[in-house]
């Protein structure tokens, strides 16, 4: 049983990040027309997985480069929440764009059996790199730059697979923190029930992503905007009624996962 | 039948790019010892594909971690010659490092067969992207970083896959060209059938580097080497006998995978 029914999203808060909501769909719209020109491309491909960040993009790109440059691609897991493939499908019928679903069973369950991985983390990594395998073999297929679907607060936390779902060309939300990411949504008239379902890799069974981070997305999303945008010190923090555990906590993260967002080190010779 | 047999590698010969062999071995041992434990690691992780690059990684890397804190991971495919598993074992018991064997096929043949794919940069692709995530599982088992082997030759002219092969957390080779490579090779005691054989993907039976770029890499490391480090243009590329297809091809690659180079654009809203 799924135990999140009582989980309500946190929009139409007093406490909401403000965001100009007009200016940045403007915005976001003309960085993908613009992005994707620029990389030589007309088309785009997304991964659409029924949550609300792909669910964006997804909206934002037909809105820059037309339904009939969009092309999504629905990739679920045999033990994926089968609701997921709904709304993604769902997306994908209220847009107008052409969609397939590549079921990643297959290429995932011989690895998995093969090392004997039972440790959820291992085997939802190797579930977000396979989708990024089966989506950027379409997005050659498809003559189709990949756009990303990765929020700020993710990007923050490191909370996303390396070479997995981070895995893109351009991505549009990557400078949003979730809570914008759900006010975007609302005003590009992303379906109701995909806004309002709790944010979730799908990775496991029951998994949430405010369960696996012991925090809520709109604290943290207060915590961030203060730490990384106001570069705010911990103590500072404090003094806003953060509390130490929680502040320590969100940078224990950053700092952990500071490898997820840079480049191979490379031994300079020269 | 693989038509190279009459193929030379490049070596000792007076043109030659220089190099500081011991300098630069130094170098390299010290960067992948203090990068690694800056990662928080003291264990390395290494795709061994029996040629010349992974095989002076997992040289430096022995020499940087002790032996038996190196684990070199062995990915054939079914089509994949067998003389290249065995070098890497080769190289596995001459370094006396652990290795395992994971045979990628029964991951990537579902995918070949699921979306028809025949075109070989497709499916070479699809391999490349399966090692990598069968790398980054191993090196969450094993409590190990995983360190690159692509040289600066495959970087520039973006002749790897990307989120396949080039993926890593530190690279002790991207400043090497590949004619480097070779030389660092010899003086690191790498199995002399590994430096002599003609570099390849192995990724389709009788595929090599060099017939597949069209060029030899003698000929465009000198070029890159004067373009990129001596930040030559063209006019003067040419009037040191480069010809000018061979400088618009090179160029031409470099320009057409700039996007392997770097991170996804992210769009900025702040």
């Amino acid at each position: 049983m799924r135990s999140f029914t009582a989980w309500k999203p946190p929009r139409r808060h007093a406490e909401e990040l403000p965001l100009n909501i007009s200016q940045i769909r403007r915005l976001l719209v003309d960085f993908v027309r613009e992005e994707t020109r620029n990389a030589g491309f007309k088309r785009g491909i997304i991964g659409l997985s029924g949550g609300v960040d792909s669910s964006v993009s997804a909206f934002i790109a037909a809105e820059a480069l037309g339904s009939e440059n969009v092309f999504g691609v629905i990739m679920p897991y045999k033990t994926s929440n089968p609701q997921s493939q709904r709304d993604a499908e769902l997306v994908a019928n209220q847009l107008e764009i052409n969609s397939e679903v590549v079921e990643i069973t297959p290429m995932v369950d011989p690895l998995l059996k093969r090392s004997k991985i039972s440790d959820p983390i291992r085997a939802g990594n190797v579930m977000a790199r396979e989708r990024m395998i089966v989506l950027y073999d379409l997005s050659s297929r498809e003559k189709a730059l990949v756009i990303g679907t990765s929020n700020k607060t993710e990007i923050c936390l490191g909370y996303g697979t390396l070479f997995g779902d981070t895995a893109c060309a351009i991505n549009p939300l990557g400078d949003l923190y979730k809570t914008q990411v759900w006010q975007l949504a609302e005003s590009l008239g992303v379906p109701k029930q995909i806004i309002e379902k709790p944010p979730s890799a799908d990775l496991w069974e029951g998994q949430t992503d405010e369960g696996e981070l012991g925090f809520s997305y709109k604290r943290v999303d207060q915590l961030l905007h203060q730490l990384v945008d106001e570069q705010k010190n911990e103590s500072e923090l404090m003094s806003m009624g953060f509390d130490e555990p929680f502040i320590r906590k969100a940078i224990g993260l950053m700092k952990t996962n500071e490898f997820k967002r840079r480049a191979p080190l490379i031994a300079k010779i020269s």
